[in-house]
């Protein structure tokens, strides 16, 4: 490694070996993972190497294991999205944490553009991660495909629209979720249920329109097109969705916002048009972000449960970068109910 | 690399060359840099591996080379801060495009607590890197030394304290700023000013303090020390110190917040107390950061050159991954007054 070239001889593994009292071949397997290695051993080759000073060349044993050791936060969203929307940064915190006990450290990769996704796919490609936890939320992406055909390992957050079984994702039951919140403004009496829905290609965009419009038939209400406004999942599309529904329906009673972060703007615009949250109008969120504690009144929402779609991404990704199959993982979500409805 | 092996056999260089209608030298070229290759050839080659799916084997090829072709972007604070802070947001924006000029991908790193750390150093000196942009405010903070040891070419954004001269630096004259804005606020007729600083184990926290008693002693206005509170950067720091300040100096009739998210903090503290501002007390900010136009009023603030910084925190980057040493860039802040004042 040029890094560690310079004034003295850098330690090598042999220094490492006699240092922590172990042979050179206990050292190799501690630093290919520690498989078949004691406890006290990997610490003494651990403290051994610390206080050494020894470095790894990684480019030399990656060409050997083929392994970096680290994994991809992929997010295919323009940088903007990632600070505006809290789901990302508990999502991010959930993996990071999860694969911390694995003691594998996360990078993080913002491709918002196609010369930024070409970047990171070769950055990807090159090896310098084992695998993918792809953020991404819209259809049209090949990114997904792009890096599933140059055999890396990869864990979609959400179902990819138009997915095959060969790409692993974890999701929560979006549609569920939607039937369940629809049912509850339903049983507060609401009929003029209106929606505002994430992105039409997205998984969380199409099924949670899907759920609404299950539920309302079921329960004998007629569709009404003008009832349904598509949002982008952004404060300032669920304001203008919710804007717009206000001009069309004025009666609207009830409104689902396919996000927490669009109800924040739909809460704007209701407040802003005099209705009041929830005696005129009932709003129901999706999430369970921070964004759902943070308005006034909070949210009523669906629970997406963060916490466990980050440990099993983290789990399925482990698990293909050893060699197991794809595999797809659906969570149950759980209505919250808040001051919105 | 394991990756492209599989059911074809994956194109190769010499593929390449045929598709691209040059010699493998100047395909090898290209891949290492371009240098030495006209802009049509390199046009030729480019779409010929896009065409023939051609994937470098980065592994060999970084054992060459020495090189990954990415940078880092590491942050050494916890996840929080950078979700909460838009100055992240502005700098990481503004270094991956300084970057995407040169075609080279920025990976993020956030490295809060000392595992993380840990993770993230051995993976930077690894090589899977070329260098480092460390964005980290506490100078309690050893990370910048043990890189700095293993020969990581590294810019710390904002001067480290306790600095020498052998890591590079690009930083916005902290206290030239500081100075600016309490003259401004003694223009104003104001003598009761009090200060929320940075921390004090961070540059912008000692020399924005220090331009504040500079200028109140050239003034000759007695220092009072009841009149600073010592801040964190954050919200919530800005608006407690503001609560101890009107605790202690009731009659304080100006504020010198030494960044725009803990003035918005201490502006949710005046609100509270009934005081209005600016006519009771003046409020002045740091940073021009997106904070500063989203309070009421808008404040009055300090802009930090944010595009200029990572501009040149790249451009010095670049030059140390290239063998040129080390270098500090300083540049000057700019009042900019609002409403708050």
């Amino acid at each position: 490694m040029q890094h560690t070239a310079g004034r003295r001889k850098p330690p090598t593994i042999h220094d490492v070996a006699r240092e922590a009292g172990v042979s050179r071949g206990t050292v190799s397997r501690v630093l290919n993972g520690g498989h078949y290695v004691s406890p006290a051993a990997q610490e003494a080759v651990n403290a051994a190497i610390r206080r050494t000073g020894y470095v790894v060349n990684r480019h030399a044993r990656s060409l050997i294991t083929g392994r970096s050791d680290s994994v991809g936060f992929l997010l295919t969203e323009p940088q903007e999205r990632f600070f505006e929307d809290p789901n990302f940064n508990v999502l991010l915190r959930g993996c990071t944490q999860a694969l911390a006990a694995h003691d594998i450290p996360l990078l993080l990769m913002i491709a918002g553009t196609e010369a930024e996704r070409r970047r990171i796919t070769r950055y990807i490609t090159a090896g310098h991660v084992d695998g993918v936890l792809l953020v991404s939320s819209h259809s049209g992406d090949p990114l997904a495909e792009r890096l599933r055909d140059a055999g890396v390992p990869l864990v979609a957050c959400g179902k990819p629209i138009g997915h095959t079984s060969k790409v692993s994702y974890v999701a929560a039951d979006d549609r569920d979720g939607a039937r369940d919140m629809v049912r509850h403004l339903l049983s507060l009496g609401r009929r003029r249920i209106g929606t505002i829905t994430g992105p039409l290609d997205t998984p969380g965009g199409v099924e949670r329109l899907a759920g609404y419009r299950e539920v309302l038939a079921e329960a004998g209400v007629p569709y009404d097109e003008r009832l349904v406004a598509t949002g982008d999942y952004s404060r300032a599309g669920g304001e203008a969705g919710a804007a717009g529904l206000l001009d069309r329906v004025p009666d609207l009673d009830a409104l689902f916002v396919a996000s927490d972060l669009m109800a924040q703007g739909a809460l704007t615009a209701l407040h802003r048009a005099g209705r009041r949250v929830p005696q005129d109008v009932a709003v129901g969120g999706f999430d369970d972000s921070p964004a759902a504690t943070s308005t006034d009144p909070a949210l009523t929402t669906i629970r997406q449960p963060w916490d466990r779609i980050s440990a099993e991404m983290v789990r399925v990704l482990l698990a293909q970068i050893g060699g197991e199959d794809p595999a797809a993982v659906i969570l149950p979500t759980e209505l919250v109910r808040r001051a919105s409805t």
